[in-house]
Formats: C-alpha cells, structure tokens, sequence
C-alpha cells in the first residue's frame, strides 16, 4: 500500500465557514472522510494534516521525506503565493507532489495566479472544488512506482 | 448518457512525435482510445476532434453550443497563450468547460505560465500526460446536471 | 456608386447568441439588412463578409486591395487584440478603413483596451451597439473621394 | 426635444491654429454652427460650452445633472489622459456620455492612447475630424428614452 | 483656540447626489456642520472651504501658510491622484496636515490606490464616511503645540 | 458592550525598543493601557493580543470569527505588506476591521506603501503614533450595530 | 527689440517662502526685477506673467501666439509633471520657447524627472537658481530671427 | 541533392505591392525564381510555400518533419511576432531552421523587434531585402550533414 | 570574549539531504561543529539557533538585542527573499549583523536575487559553502568595538 | 582667475561632420575657440580635453580633482547615458561641475532621456548648440567662491 | 575594388579558447583568413581590426568614415549590448554597415537579445559561426554602388 | 605557492579620496600593502592590477587566463553595473574568481544592486570595507585544487 500525505495549508480549517459561494459549504472533516475513502479504494493509506503554521507545515514536510512516504498532496491556502520556505521544503522531497486547489486560482485575484510551487509540482488541478483532491489522488497513482 | 466533446489545438496531432522527454510518446489515436474507454466508464459519449486551423477550432466550439453539449475539454496547444478568439468562442458555450494540459505548463517557458482561457474555464489540470485528460473527464462529471 | 466592404471577424457569426447583455439580442443577419438598408441611404454598394478564419480575413483584405474597394469597415472580434497578419493586411489598403465595436472595448477586460489596428485606421467607433456600423458607414462616407 | 451638452475641453478654442495638419483649419464657430445644423435635423436642443479652466468644465457638468440634460457629448482636449477630476464629474452624471476626438488619438504620441474617462463613457469615437461631433450626436439619439 | 482649515476639493460640493452607494447621501453642508460641532468640542476653531478649482484650491493653502493655521484637513477628491501642484502647495505649510477619504481609496479602482501628498502628509485617514473628517480633527488635536 | 479585538502583530512587542524617531518611547503595555481606558470610554470590551506567530495570528482571528467579536482593530507590522495568509483570515470575519500603523506608511520604504490587507478592511488609518489605535476605535464605533 | 514672456507657474508667487534649502530666499518681485534688467542689457521686451490656474496659463500662452511674440520662458512649476494642457498650448506657439527650472529637477523625487513639455521645448535648464531664468533669455536670443 | 523548403507567411504574396519603400517592388514570383537559381548553384532541390493561414502553415512544417527535408527557411511575416502555434511545429523539427526577414525587423515598430521563433532558430538574417533568402540558402549549407 | 549568534533558517535543519549538488553534504551539526572551531580560534562565544518558525526566529533576534549580543551572522534561507517580519526584527539590533549564504544566491532562481535584509546588514558573503559561515564570522570580528 | 575643464566625451570630435541637422557644422576647433573668447570674458582659464577613451576621461576628471580646478563643464556624449565610472569619478570631485548637450537630449531617442550623471550635477543645459557651452560657463560663475 | 573594414569587438581575440561549445574552435586568425579568401572572391579589399578598447574601436570606426569606406562589417561582442558610444560612432558612418554574431544572440542570456547597433545597422546576421561573416559580406555587396 | 590576480576596476585608484563616510580613507597602495600581507600567510603569490581602462582590465584577465593564474579577486568598481565586456572577459577563465566590494553595494543606489558578474563568479562578498579583500583571498583558498 502507498503511503499518502495530504496537506492543508493556513486557513483551511475554516472550511465550510469561508466565503461558501467560493469554497462551499464542506468542511475539512469531510474533505478528511473522503479522502480516506477515496484513499481505500486506491489501496493509498491517507494521513491528513493541518496547520495554520508555516514552521509546521514545512517540518511535516521534512518528515514525509524521512518518512520516505511514497506521494504529496498539497493545497496550502495562501502559502502558495508567497512562502518560499514551503516551497524549498518541497523541494527537498524525492516524490511526486501535486498541488490541489478548491477554487479556480486563475479566475480570482491577480495575486492568486501564481504558485510559487507550481513549478517543480508534478502538476496542479484548480477549480474543481472537493473533488480536486481526490482527482489530486488519482493523478498521483500512476506516477508512483 | 452525456455528450462531451474533447478538443485538441494546434500541433496536438504530432503526439508522439514531438519533445518525447517532455511529451512521452503516446499518440492521439491512443489518447483517444483511452477516453473513449473512460468514457464508457464514466457513462459518458464521448467525441473527440482535432484541428490546426484556429478557425475551424472556434467554428466546433460554436457547434458545442448549437448541439448543447454537456461538457468539453480542451487542450489547446500553444493556443492557449494567445488565442482570444477560442476565448471568446468558450465563452459563448453555457456548459462547463476543462482546461487541461499533458506537460505542466508552470513548469515550462514562461510564455506558457499564462493562459488566456483559465480565468473563465471551471477548472484546470496540468502536468500528468495522458492522465490529464481522464482526470478532465472525471472532473467534468460531477458538474453536468 | 461607392464601394464598401463590411467585415466581421471571428466569433461574429454567433451575435445574438453571446453574453446578450454586452452584445444585444442582434444576429448577423439583422446587422446585414440594416448595413443595406444604410448603404442604400448614403449610395454605397455594400458587401457584408464573416468569417472565423484569419487566412479567409487576410484574404478578402488582399482581394478589397486588387478590386479597388473605396472603404472598409472592420469589426474584427478578438483578432482586433493580437493579429498583426491582419494589421499587415489592412496596412497594404491605399483607402481608409473604419474599426468598429459594438461594445466599448475601454471598459472590458484590460487585454480588450489595446487594438493593434487602431493606429493604421482612419478612426475607431465603439461601445454604440449596432449603430457602431451604421456611425462607421456615415464617418467613411466624406473620407472617400 | 432632447436637451444635449457639447462641452469643449482645454486649448480647443484655437481649432483652425493649432496644428493644421492634424486638426484641419476649421474653427471652433464652424464646429458650433455645424452642430446647430445637425442638431435640427435631429430634433435636439444643442447647448455647447468651451473652457479653459478645469474647474469651470467640472461645473458645467454638475448643471447638466442639475438641469437633467439627456446627453453629453464631450471634448476633453488634453484632459482626456489625465483629468480624474472631469472623470469623477462625467461619473455623476445618470445620462449617455459620448467621448469623441478630432484625431485619432490611437494614432498619435502615446500618452494620448489611454483616455481616464472612456470606461465610463457609452463609447468613444475617434479621428473623423469635425464629423466625429456629428457622429456623436447621431451616436446619443438612439440612447435617450 | 486652535485654527483648523478643512479644505474639500473637487466635485466634494456633489456630495449626496454622486454614488450614494459609495458616498452616502450626506451632503456637504450636513458634512460642515458636523465639523463645527466636533470643532467646539474640541476648542478649534474651524474654517472650511470646498472648490473645484485647483488654482483656488492651492492659493487657499497659500492663505494658511500666511495666516499660519494650526493644523489642515484635506480631502482633495480626484486630485488627491495626480495634482503635484496641490502637493507643492501642502509642502509649503510648516503645520501638520491630514489626509482624509470618505470611501476607502484602496479598495476601489487602481488609480485611487495612490495618494500624491500622502508621503508628506501627518497621516491618512480613509473609509470612514462622514467620520473621516471628524477622526481627522481628533488626529490633528495633539500635533499641534 | 460590543465586544473589540485589538490584534498587534510581528515585533510589536518590542514598542519603545525599536527606531524611537519613528515609533516614539511608548511601549506595548502603555498602549493597551491606553487602549482599556479609550474602550471604556466608549462602552467597548478591549482584548488586546500581540503575537510574532503568523499561525497564531491566523488562529485568533479565527476565535474572533467563532467568538462573534463586534469588530477588530488590527496592526500587524511587517506581516501588512505580504501576509495573504493573514489577509484570508481576516476576509473570514463578518464583522468590520479597521487596519492601523502608529507611523505614516505611505512616507516610508517603497515596501510599506502596500497593505495586502487594506482592499478588505473597513478603512485605514496611518500616521499618528498611538493615537492610530483610539482613532481606530472611535472609526469602529459608529459601524457596529 | 525682441519681445518675450517669462512665464511662471503653479506656487512659485511662492518663491522665498518655500523650502528655502531648496530654492533659496530669493522672491518672485527679485526674480522679475532681475529679469528686467537682464532683458535691458540683452535688448528685450520682458514681460513677465505668473499664475495659479492651468486655465490661465493656458490663455495666457494663447495671446502670446496671437501677439506674436518672439520667445517665451516657461517654469511652469509642478505642471512641469503632468500638465498635457499646458504642454498642448505650448505647441501651438511657433516660436522657440525655453524650459528652465531655478532647482535641479534631474536631482529630486523620481515624479520630478520627466517633463511633458521638455521634448517640444527649444531646450531646458535646470538647477542654477535665479541664474536659471537669466540663461533663458541668453539662449533665446540667437534663436529668434 | 539536399531537400529544402522556403516558408513564406501572411500577406508576402503580396510582396511588390505593399510598402514599396520598405519591401521593394520584387514579387514573390521573383523570390520564388531567385531561390530556384540560388538552389540550383548550391545543388539543394528548394520547394516554396506560400500561406495566409496559420493552420496551413503549421500543416506544412509537419510534412517537412514527415518527409525529412534537409533544412527549412522560414519568413513567417506578422506571425513571426505572436504564432506560438508555428513555433511550437518548428520545434519539433529535427533539422536546422534558419529565420529570414526582408526588412531590418529591429529598425521597425517596436512589436517586430521581438520574434516568438528566434531561439530556436539556427539564426536570423534580417534587412536585405530578397538577398535575405539568398544569404539564408548559403547558412543553411553548410549546417546540413 | 565576544557573543555572537549565528542563525539559521527554514529549511537549514535539512542541510546534507537537500539538493546535494548545489548545497554539498555537510549537515548542520557539522557546520555548528566548524563554528565552534573558528569561534574558539577567533576568542568568540558562539551561540548556533536553528528554526522553521519565523516567529521564533523573530523572538530570537528580540532576545539578542535583549542579552546585547556583539555580533550576529545569518542566513534566513528562503526567508531571505520575502520575510519583511524578520528584518523588522534585524533593524532592532544595535550591533552589525551579516547575511550568509552557503550557494550563490545571484547565481540560481531570479527569486533568489533579492534579499529582503541586504541594505540593513553590514555585508553578504553569498557562494563559499559552509567556508561563507566562517567568513562571515571574521567579517564581524573586526566590527565589533 | 578661476580654472575651468571642459571636458568633451566620446565622439565629440567628429562635430560638424556627423548628423549636421542635429548637431550643425561647428567644428570642435570652433567651439574651443568660443569658449576661450568666453573664458576670457568671464576671466576663466579654459582648458578643453577631449577624449574617445573613457579610461583617458576617468583619469582627466581625477587630474582636476588633484589640481584642484574650480569648475567643470561635461559633455560627455553617448557616455550621459550609460557611464557609471565617469560618474563616480565626477563625484569625487568637490567642485561644481554642469553637465551640456548640444541637442536636445529630451527630444530625441529614449535611451538619450536619461543621463547617470544629472543627480549629482549642479545643473544640466541641454539643446542650444554650441550656445549650451557658453550658457554653461555662465551658469558655473556664480557658483565658484 | 571595394573598400571594405570589418570590426571585431571586445575578447573577440580570444575566439577558439573561449566556451568552445557555443563559438567553436576558430581562431580569430582562422577567421580573418577565411574573411581575406571571401573578399578576393567578391573583389572586395578587405581590412580587419581588433580591439579591446572601446575608445580604438571609437576612432577606427571615425577613420572608415575619414577614409570613404565602401562598408562595415561588425561583429563587437558584449559592446552590442551597451555601448551607445560605438553606436553613435557608427550612426555617423554615411556607407551600410551589416552587425554579425557567431553564435544566436536571440537563444542566449536575455541581456544578449537586444542590440543598441541594429536599428541602424542595415541589417544583422546572427548564429551561423563563422559564416555569419562571410554572409555579412555577401549582403554588402549589393548594397554598395 | 598560488598565483593569485587581484583586480582593482575604474576608480580605485582614488580610495582615500573620494566619499570618506562610504569607502574609508584607506589608500590603494595600503590595500596592495594589506593583501601582500594576507597572500604571505595564506601562502599566494598576489599579483595585483589596477586599471582605469575597461579594456586594460579585459586584456589583463586574457592574459591571467594564458597565464593560469590560479583564482581572480575583483572589485570592478562601476563597471560591476554595465561592463559585459568585463563579464565575457572572466566567463573566459576556468579558475574560480570572486567579486568584493568596500561598500554594501545592496544598501546604496538602485543602480549598484545588480552585479553584471554576480551569477559567474563564485560568490560575493560587499559591505566590509578594506576586510572585503582579505576576506575573498580566504575564500578563494579552499577552491583551488
């Protein structure tokens, strides 16, 4: 079984309270229940975690490389436009990972269309609400040996 | 059963051909094989179409809107930096539209950074070869009433 | 009788269909029989010509040249925003031509702002609906000897 | 009868001294005059004012929308492509306001391609010479209830 | 007694007619009085002076520097983003002057996100409505010796 | 009594330590001092909190959203000019915040010029040293209902 | 005898009074005495204007083009930076007319750098004080016939 | 016999007609004859090709990677400056390409100066005139095996 | 004997594991261990601090101002280029500090080119590996009275 | 007698022979001679150096450092716009010195809008012909103690 | 026989040791050869010179002119990219001067892709090797009468 | 023993002299003095070479290259800003070099900011005055085989 561990970055534990016309009304529970299924189907076991931190996120992210886990995902709020700490602790990492967003991040604010990690990202899915992390999942699958 | 159509711009016939390190050497007779397989999966009739004639490529977005497709993705090719005519012609359609990308773009020259389609598509996948296109589709089905 | 050539460029064939509150509930068609309907007021002999293809645009910009035409009216749709090949072709005409627009380009999105035709054309109407057209046709008419 | 304003921004009373080549030789009495004629056969009430002064044009406008005029049809000189202050004016207003230029103001110095007004404007109409007043009261006809 | 100046600059006199969405429906008597009133509260007399005129506008700052006020309020309206005249005037006065908006200059158009006199200004003051003008005089009270 | 949230953010512990000429002698617990007096002057429950933890910050903003608290005052230093974490935390909130800087930011480092934060704040207030807090209080009162 | 206008802008009845480091103590009366003198020994008719109001300065360059001058000096103050109406009245004139500023404008705020009227002047000369004035009048004199 | 193929983009079939002083008044008959003697000197079998669509364009670079022509010279006109599509087929050819322009792209309008192709070109050769084909005939020779 | 702190920032931990060709394989201790060395050889008190937590390494620099340390050498890793918060919290310090860099920061991403802390310090070393920490000690030796 | 440079830079001594619609037929011979006739009026002792090497120019300016001269005047050519060494070494000296230009420098190429040295001129005269040299002897006269 | 000069810039004495992959292994004696076998091809007289002086470059650019000339070729190295004093050196050339480069000066560092010689040059040639400059010498040969 | 090439660029000839608060009033001969030192006890041979010609120091790095010096120490002065020359000189060289500066070029003028070398040396060192070179001699050791 592939170990997995999905990121969530500053702010993500308001979900379901936050703007719902833009992030809706599921609450990062939930996110957490299907990815685990999600997860069963793939044969993935699924760790979640949360942080409103920088310091911890990038230090979850140093574990998962001595932990030798076997694929990221992350969407990491608004990190994503400007912690470059993050971005070179996932650069650290020998897997793939692959950045997720709920909402389409090239539809909203001019300083929500760049990702500073997008560029050494396997790839990145936008817009598609919960359903981009488990499409984060699949995306994921083949790329692991 | 719903109708999608998956459009493919300018170049996109030379799958296989071009860039091997960057593109793999899938062709678009194989891309297209797996769709229609995932969308027999999906439930979904799935029509594919491919063209270099940026005319001919805003004249069959123009017949999704007339034969009221339910879902279309397009990968555009290097369209998708410039064109504002296929913008434009995407923008009359009344069905959510997929922008997806076998290479990731953020990842790439910078003129590719920059998608003149993404702010009005519901969502964007980049990055996972073939696999960006099944994703597309999976992430078209929960959108179409 | 003076001889004028009214050319819609891509996505033109669709008006009445798109976004109605920026363009108006007006098919092409309509647009046409009021371009005659001025032509006959002002003595022009007019010609209406659509298309979506650059090359066809080029084209009868080329054939206006040979056939002597007295003045050119453009709507060139997105074209307007990045074609060059289309500037160069309106820049081989020894007559003035007319950019028009039937919404006001200067208060959509930014990349709308900028026409790469406007500093070769004899003058630009926008943002008057269909009466662009007809304001066009009237603003030729003294400008043709 | 409609009442409209033609107002006449900065160093347009030397129309016929100014820079022959580009403005032509006509006076700003002829454009007066000629406006008149064409205000006949339109059934308006054609009211025109030239200044000098910033602040006096700012006014004028403000007795527009005292007055409740149903038009403006505005001239603004040098001011188009600095003047927040007649932009923040015109934006009072809660009638059809029509910009228009003698010249073709996207043919000239750069600092002239961007009017501070024409995204409030109902359109903008540019490089007909005198013709471009009158196609600006043809251009206000139809937009008055 | 303390001798403040509030100067009101271009198109403030159409307060409660302009946007009321953005502006309110207060009216600059309304505004005036308001200020006499927090004035007597707290021992200054107020003078306040509106103009669409910049010539005006900085020659009334001019009469402060000789009839050496104790302090200045100024919302200059539209000129606050682009009259280096107005600035000079300001920068000529040996008391501290405040900068105040009722609207929130950094959250409505690009161009408003800019003050010319702010870098010489005591501080600024925006968002607050009607109240700006009075948290100005409240700010002014203990700069002034 | 409406219940208000002082939040002072990165280094604002080290007030009266840091750059006097800028930031006068004053220090951290003077101004809260001053801020419980100046509260109950105006029937407001102050909780003051200062933290160097962007997550921390984010988490109580986060408590204010839960807490139902009447309106925030915010003050977050450094973190004003690149923390869209922060930025998202405080567009959470549902009641009015008002951004405040004891020194003029507008006439510092180029850097200081832009709040990330100020498009969504209910205003700003810059420039006069502790005096920016019980004006930012005095700006809440009127806005909470 | 030569007859020339030395034309004074926006604040700079203000000389003497202004930032005395920067521009010296110097009055608007010395400078005009000055210039008299020198305008004896170089044989020429001064006449010397200074105004407040764009629109004056406007009008003012207007009569110099119906009296028929022979040259003009211009320190049109902060107009220098954004005033293209002033610059627009200056190119009417079909004399030679000379920039001057009495401070270094290449040595100041970034906004003071460029002039809108320095590429339709004969020429500019900036940074020699009430020196700057007299050198004015020695380089108009071998341009004008 | 070394095989080569002469692309020749929008509008140059009207070479001899259009801008006579920039381009000169040869015909694309001309070049075409021109390049068949200067092929027959340096023994290549030269095969020209004239387009005003892009598709076709494209189209044809394919069929030269299909057909394993020895070298490609390309004048793609107005394309040169925004066709992605055309660059991304010349990318994929596996032989050199060399960049011809008649005029001196960096002496004209600042949108020529920078051509979408130019780095993945063998080199460019600009301003001769139809000596421009001639010159990139002999750079290609010697680059082929 | 002189105090001073050597700081390391986000990411610093994973020195030895990260990106070996551009940051060698000398791990932190390691690095601490040299420290110490050249420390004892220069009669300094070395004290090494490592973090990902950009608060704590905010409360560090307060702590050192606090304990009045001598001398201060950093290297914030990708803080570097984004972490107004921490130079705040530099700008405290009485005493010089210097910016280390083990890869040379001119030399990689353009991101990187930047240092957020540059005109504050006394020096950057940038480029020498682990030998830039031992430089930058000796650096400060002769700084500190 | 005050001892003044002349320094003229790269080029210089081709006057008279290069562009004479810009720079007219003066020699540089006949500008020396001028400017002694000047000298000699103004009781200065002129001494002219003109130089193609910037190394040569360098070293002229440091000569006058260590001679002590009283005043410079610099013309230094195309080297205004790009020479930083010529800059430092002016800023050594502790003299006056006035920086001329036959042209207008504002009126020509962009690249010629800009001189490195203006900021720490005394002054800059720019577009009077050979008459900017003697309008610079006179603007250094009152500067010399 | 025609006077030709051909210019080699800065380290162009160094070709064949430096960075042999982008220049090759010719020497700049080999080249010269090469150039001397071309031009008794052409019937061309050929001068080569080389300098690292800037100032030499200067004057021997002056003495082509002196000497009547027939043409120039220049190829001179980083000078391309600054130095606007052998621009203007060459500006005063009245014969076509052709810029050549060995390597593709579009496919290298961005600072290398604009030339401050090619809006006047007659037109430039670049990436071929050494054949860039026998191709230059074939394109002056009809350009000169 | 190490051959060693320490390089002294335009200007440096003047330390001692020129802006004492910024370089010091060490001399050069004292720099060349300390250097010997340093070289003594790190066992080089220091060569050292100052020059106020750019290409005196280009021909000096050609001749360290065929000398197979066995690392460069440069301080280029301004030329550091423009010298591409310089820059191709040095990318010439296989053996390590480093940059210094007296001054931190990252706390003074915009234009120092940039190093045109920065990416190609080994790594710089700024701020630290005569120490600078002491301090890169140490740096260079351990880089030399």
């Amino acid at each position: 079984m592939k170990k997995i561990v999905v990121l969530q970055g500053v702010n993500l534990n308001m979900f379901g309270k936050r703007d719902p016309e833009i992030y809706g009304t599921v609450t990062l529970d939930e996110i957490n229940s299907r990815l685990q299924e999600t997860g069963a189907d793939l044969n993935m076991n699924i760790e979640t975690f949360q942080t409103n931190s920088e310091g911890e996120m990038v230090e979850r992210i140093h574990k998962g490389f001595t932990d030798k886990v076997d694929g990221v995902i992350i969407n990491a709020g608004a990190w994503t436009h400007y912690s470059y700490a993050i971005r070179d602790a996932l650069d650290i990492l020998e897997v793939p990972f692959v950045e997720v967003h709920l909402s389409n991040i090239h539809a909203r604010d001019a300083f929500r269309h760049k990702s500073v990690f997008a560029d050494i990202a396997q790839g990145q899915i936008s817009g598609f609400g919960i359903e981009s992390y488990t499409l984060g999942l699949k995306a994921l699958q083949p790329l692991m040996k």
